[in-house]
Parts: structure tokens; C-alpha cells; sequence
């Protein structure tokens, strides 16, 4: 079957992902003389930076989800396509998507992203979730409730403080904001809730390799992090890895000088992961259809302009790009990055349709930050640091801004508001497998 | 494994459901002597009238459910248990919930409602799913969104037109308002949102054995709604039954006087189902435990006060009574009914508490009303009956006035607001099983 769309002679750009990248790329090359088509394998653009805030019950998923036909409405030149991608080939110029024919394209833009990294562990997979979805957010949050209920119901102390003890692998921000909601969630949310079991006595351990928490950022930013996280009842693991997971404990160990590996052994039930990078697999398909270099982690090492070393209509943006272009470090997968190299690729392809040179990309840093539960976050604006209040409010004004949709907005700074006020977090429904 | 809590003098009630009847009874019985335990399967209270919004994506499922420990958090006398019921002892005053030990009882209160019903065509249940918890309303939602995703990469017309065909099956209030959300999403929402089909050609049959919609109301309400559905392209086969349920047809049955049934293959593969009413399968239970007699759809006929014949300390209330004492009909299956029988159980435990004669119970009629679509409504409060937009209005109102939660009601009344202004559902996410 061949494609559907109608041949006209606009230049055919096919986006595959419709994140922050993806999405960027289509909304800037709506407003050119091409056809754009957009693939994604699910019919919404995530909010991703306010993932956790779904798995720990303080939002709905509509509020921080948008569906791209909805968002790319008015954009008659884009075509949202629900579909995967089966196979690319440079040559010829076309993707295959999993479910349709061949589409030819002019120029490609690859934007599938990354995702958390068991370290070839796959098989704790099932035991220790990550967060990279909707979905996986539910179950998380299915996961932790569940843990509550099942502690209420267990008379044995040590089975009860095993449902009770939550750990979270990895420190980086998806992983400190996680572990920072959840003992806030035990100490504050679901107070009074329970008969048999005082939440408060929940355990939260944060385990992460290195030194400090929030590497990417300066170490004195990381001592107030941690300093916030503890205030929450959380307990800091760094120096320590995860030597193995099971369903019913977890095994932390930690390497000291003299006495060489400590294993622990924490009882268990709820293991969530939040370690690791590892790129979509069509970086590993691109590599192998144009020779292009992969980094450690799977990223598409491109050239200053984005595109594929030999294949000047081939893009990859986002956090499948791997761009170390005049910097000591490769940039990081963050949202602004994304965000910044779909908006430039559009201007490059922009710049071939006129046959003109289009400059290279240059990532203009506005700052990084990460929040630790209720007004507590660490900023990091050029050379303005800010910690505290201030860092949240920062925090939650940069995050409501880039929202995409009017009510959602409005939505999430009311629930934001309420849950504030109150330590509720409402959205405390258990849905899903095993429910029935 | 005995009972974990703590025993004391207090009389135990207690609640098997927590829905309308049982959280109320619930909140009323905490103000008494007594400790009440109050098991659901589901850790929340669902505010089922707005779950056809959750459906059609217009609303969250945070937005219209709430943790019953969270609204039931101030109440130190109350112990809410995630589980099932699975056998009752009325000799021993016992109940076995499906994971733990017997729960002895001085007061038993049963309020595990109803259902659809397929009329013992159980097979017909996954291709028509019904709508009576969240987990209904994401699979609703994701078939009808996922519906449009297939229609838009269908090449051949008539295959296209069967994906853009919903059949919603029974026309009382829920079969009524998803249908006319439906219409609303075909002929609005999702205007502009592709680019191979155009929504407002999906054809949205209503199909009712009786000969008009909405038979609870007077047959000029009746009249009002059904103009108002096919304003909304909505097409009404009343007089119809459904003969076959298959994945890709519905099959549907028109008596004629003159010519005998005709049979009408519908290609389709959206079917719900809102047609038939089945009392909770603990109805049965409590049948077989204490002999009480059971109605046509299996409800549990009840005596004045609520209780089961021959048992005081039994009650059964909400949609899985049978209650028809000085009426010409029995109560219908309605949130007031529930909620008001609920609270009458929880004043006649305090009468027996104290020694004193309780009153019978009676229904206080408010009103009854169903909503079609923006601002189209039919509404009848005593002898006010109200259609258009000051129905619309007053069921707004008393929607928002209902629902659990002030954050609940702010974020519904603000996404109502704005979803009427711009026609949209933001909601619209496919997620669940099948977008991996």
C-alpha cells in the first residue's frame, strides 16, 4: 500500500516523535512551503518534566498531556500519522512505518528520544519501573498506593515496613523530584488516612552512584538538594549502587576504601528507576542504514548543523542527538535542548529551500532546575543560583509557561494551588491491572 | 487470620461498597457510638453520572473520583478496607472479605449496586463494553479515539465509514449522554484534527427497544431530547433491539406490525453498551444466606426501614434494593435514591441505638435530569419540567454541587467552562493496552 497523503510538489518532511524536538520541528515548519508529517506511536505530546507529579498523585495525565491532532489543528500542511517506524532507508529516501507503505520524504528529522538504562539488567524491568510514559506513570502510582493498602492489611511488623519502604534508583532530577514527592506523599499527604499504619513511618531511600545528588549541577546546589530531600523524611544513598532487585528486596551496595563491597539487603515491594540514559532504538537503525557514529548510550553523534555525517537531509534532534560541537561536554537531554533543536532544523531546512547557508546550532543555556517537593527546588539561571522558595516559584512559573493548551494551564496552577494549601494530592485512584 | 482492629465496646458497623449508599451511610454512621468498617474493592468514591465526560474525554478521571480515605480521613471511628466481600454469615453476624479473616458485625449495610446487563448475552461483552467504572470509561475512550486513528489510514470508503460508526446501545440517561457526546466530538471537537476524513461524517446511532428515549421521563422530555441528539447528528433507532454483537457488526432487530422483525447488518466496531439493569451479584449472596426475595434483576427486596426480612441488623440500600413500599413502582436506580437511603439507614441504627422506633424510609423526590450535548439538557424538578439551556444550567449546578472534593469542583467548572467555550476535549489520550 502506498501512502495516503496527496503528491504535491511541496518538499515532503517526515518528523518521527512528537516530543519536545518533534513537535518544535512541526510547529516552525508549518509555516513553510512543505508538506510535514508527523509519526508517533501514541496520539499525544507529554509534558515530560511533570511525569512524576502523575505518578505521585498530585496530577491527572490530561493536565500535562495534549493531543498533537488538537495541537497541530490549524497547521493544514502537517499530517499526524499514529504509527511506529519499521525501517528507514537513506538511499531511497524513505521510512516504512510498522503499519503502512514506504513514504518517500525529502528531508528526515528523527526525534524518538531516550530512556532510562538498566544497564543490561533488563530483567529488572518488571520489578523496578521507570517513568517515561502515561502509562508508566499509572502503574507507579497504582504500585505505591497498592504498597499502602497493602501494608494497612499486614499485621507482621517487618512485612509491613517492606510495603512501607520505597526505594528510587538514580538522583538525577527525575529521580530526586520522584523520591522528594513521595515523602511528602508519607509525611504530609496521607496523614490521618490509615488505621492500622502511620504513613509518616514509610521509608524513602534515594540510591544513586556517584558522589552527590543532581550531578549536572554545582555541588553546592547538591548539598541543598540533599539538606531538602532529608526535611522529607528521604534517606540519601549516594556512593551506593543496586547490586540486584527482586520482587520482594532490593541489594544495595556500597564500595568503601577498606572494607571493599557492603551488600545490604532492603525488603521490598516498590522499586522505581530512574538511572541511566539509553537511546531510542532507531539511533541503533540509523547507525546501521548511514554508518553514523553512536556515543555510549546509543545517541547519533550529528554534524553542526543536526544532520547525519553523508546525509545532509537527515536529521536527528533531541535526546537522540549526540552534539558536542565546540563544547567540553556533549549537551544534555533536556526540554530546552529539544525544544531549541526542532526550531533549528526547521530554520536549516528553511535555509536549503532558499539556497542559502544556514548557520550551526548553538544551544543557548537559560538555566536548569529540578524541585524537591513543596517548595523546595534548586535553580540554576546563568550565574543566578537560587534554592528554596524562590527556586520553586521559578520552577513552577517556567513549567506552567511551557504547558502546552490555555486550560491546562489554568487546570494545573489550581490543582497546583489546592494541593499546596492542602497537602492533598487527589488523583490518589488505583486504576488499572488488578483492580477488576 | 483474625480481624486487625481493634476491638471495643462500640457497636461494629459495617458497609460493604462505597458508593453513593455506602459513603454516605458511612459519613452519617461516624457521628454515632459505633466504628464502622467500610469495604470497597476500589480505593475511591466515583461520582458515576459524569463518568460518560470521562468516556468522551471531557473530563479526568481525577476530576469526578476521590480516595474514600481521603474524604473519610477525619473520621477516627472509621476503617476503610480495599477489598471484596466474599461470603456473608447472617446467623453468625459475620463477612468474609476475599483476602482476610471473618468481620463480626452488629450492623451489616450492603450497598454494592448494579450494573448493565447483556440480557445473557454475556459474550457480547467485550466487543460492547459497558460504562460503570474508570477503567470502563479509559477503555471507552481509547476505542472511540483509536476508532478515528483507523478510520484516518483507511483507504476503502466503506471500511472507513464502519470505523467512523458508533452504536450506543439503551437509551436512558447514560445511553443518552454518550451518545450525544459522541455527536458533539464528531460535528466539533475533532474538527480540523485530520486530514483524510472529515469527523462530522462518523454516523452515531442510539438504538432503544422502547419506543422513545429516555422512558423515565415524560414523553415531551422525551420528544425535546431526541430533537436535541439529532440536532447533534445523532441518529435515534427507537423501537430496536440488538440481535448479534460481533467485533466488526452489530446486527440490529426492528419489530414491524405488518412485516415481522427486520434485521439490519450495521458494519461497525464501536459498540457500547448502556442497556439493561443487573444487581450486583451479592444480591444473590444475601438471597441464598437469609432467603430474602429477589426482583427480576436481582435487586434485593427490602423492608420499610431498609432491612432484609427476618434479619433488622441487615440492610441493603442504594441500586441493589428493591424498594417499593406505597409506590406504584420500585425507586429507581438513582444517586439521590442512594444517597438518601444511605443516611436513613445510618438514622435508623441510631434509633435502635437508642432504644427508639425509626421511621420508614421515604423518598424525597428533587428532580431528574440528563444532559445531551453543550448546553442542551431535559430536566424535571417536581412539576417544573426544563429543556435547553436553563436544564443545562440547573444539571451543571447540581453536578458540581455533588461531586466530591472543592478542588474537584473548581477544575471541573473550569474545564467545563472552557471546554465549552472552545468545543474542546482535551482529555482525548490514548493510553492502556495496545499503545506499547
Amino acid at each position: 500500500m502506498q501512502t495516503q497523503i496527496k503528491k504535491d510538489n511541496r518538499p515532503h518532511v517526515v518528523i518521527v516523535g512528537g516530543g519536545f524536538a518533534g513537535l518544535n520541528a512541526a510547529k516552525s515548519l508549518a509555516k513553510l512551503p512543505v508538506r510535514v508529517t508527523l509519526l508517533d506511536r501514541r496520539n499525544y505530546h507529554l509534558f515530560q518534566p511533570l511525569l512524576y507529579q502523575v505518578a505521585t498523585a498530585g496530577l491527572s495525565p490530561g493536565n500535562i498531556a495534549a493531543p498533537l491532532r488538537g495541537i497541530l489543528r490549524g497547521r493544514q500542511n502537517v499530517h499526524v500519522l499514529m504509527d511506529e517506524v519499521r525501517d528507514v532507508d537513506p538511499a531511497r529516501r524513505t521510512v516504512t512505518p510498522a503499519r503502512g507503505g514506504a513514504l518517500g520524504y525529502d528531508y528526515l528529522i528523527v526525534a524518538t528520544g531516550a530512556s532510562h538504562s538498566y544497564f543490561g539488567r533488563e530483567e529488572w524491568a518488571q520489578a523496578a519501573p521507570g517513568l517515561k510514559t502515561i502509562d508508566d506513570a499509572l502503574e507507579i502510582r497504582r504500585r505505591v498506593l497498592l504498597a499502602y493498602e497493602e501494608a494497612e492489611r499486614e499485621p507482621d511488623p517487618a512485612r509491613r515496613q517492606a510495603w512501607l519502604t520505597f526505594v528510587v534508583v538514580g538522583a538525577g532530577p527525575t529521580g530526586v523530584e520522584l523520591a522528594g514527592a513521595l515523602g511528602e506523599m508519607a509525611q504530609y499527604t496521607l496523614r490521618g488516612n490509615f488505621r492500622s499504619i502511620d504513613p509518616a513511618a514509610a521509608r524513602v531511600l534515594l540510591v544513586e552512584a556517584m558522589d552527590r545528588v543532581l550531578t549536572p549541577y554545582p555541588p553546592d546546589l547538591s548539598a541543598k538538594a540533599e539538606a531538602s530531600l532529608e526535611r522529607l523524611g528521604v534517606t540519601v544513598c549516594t556512593g551506593t549502587m543496586v547490586a540486584a532487585v527482586e520482587p520482594q528486596a532490593v541489594t544495595l551496595r556500597r564500595r568503601d576504601p577498606t572494607l571493599g563491597d557492603q551488600d545490604e539487603i532492603v525488603p521490598c515491594h516498590t522499586v522505581l528507576w530512574a538511572a541511566g540514559v539509553q537511546a531510542s532504538p532507531l539511533g541503533k537503525l540509523i547507525h546501521e542504514r548511514t554508518g553514523a557514529e553512536l556515543d555510549r548510550v546509543g545517541r547519533v553523534v550529528v554534524e553542526p548543523d543536526l544532520s547525519v555525517k553523508g546525509f545532509p537531509e537527515l536529521f536527528v534532534v533531541g535526546d537522540l542527538a549526540h552534539f558536542a560541537h565546540g563544547l567540553e561536554r556533549p549537551l544534555p537531554g533536556l526540554a530546552p535542548v529539544a525544544m531549541q533543536q526542532g526550531n533549528h532544523v526547521a530554520k536549516v531546512i528553511a535555509a536549503r529551500l532558499a539556497d542559502r547557508a544556514a548557520p550551526p546550532f548553538r544551544y543557548h543555556d537559560k538555566g536548569t532546575m529540578a524541585t524537591i517537593g513543596r517548595a523546595a527546588a534548586v535553580a540554576q539561571i546563568g550565574r543566578l543560583r537560587l534554592s528554596g522558595l524562590a527556586a520553586w516559584l521559578a520552577w513552577l512559573f517556567i513549567h506552567l509557561m511551557y504547558l502546552v493548551g490555555f486550560d491546562n494551564r489554568v487546570l494545573v496552577l489550581v490543582q497546583w494551588v489546592w494541593n499546596y494549601v492542602t497537602y492533598r494530592r487527589g488523583v490518589r485512584l488505583i486504576v488499572g491491572q488488578g483492580t477488576e
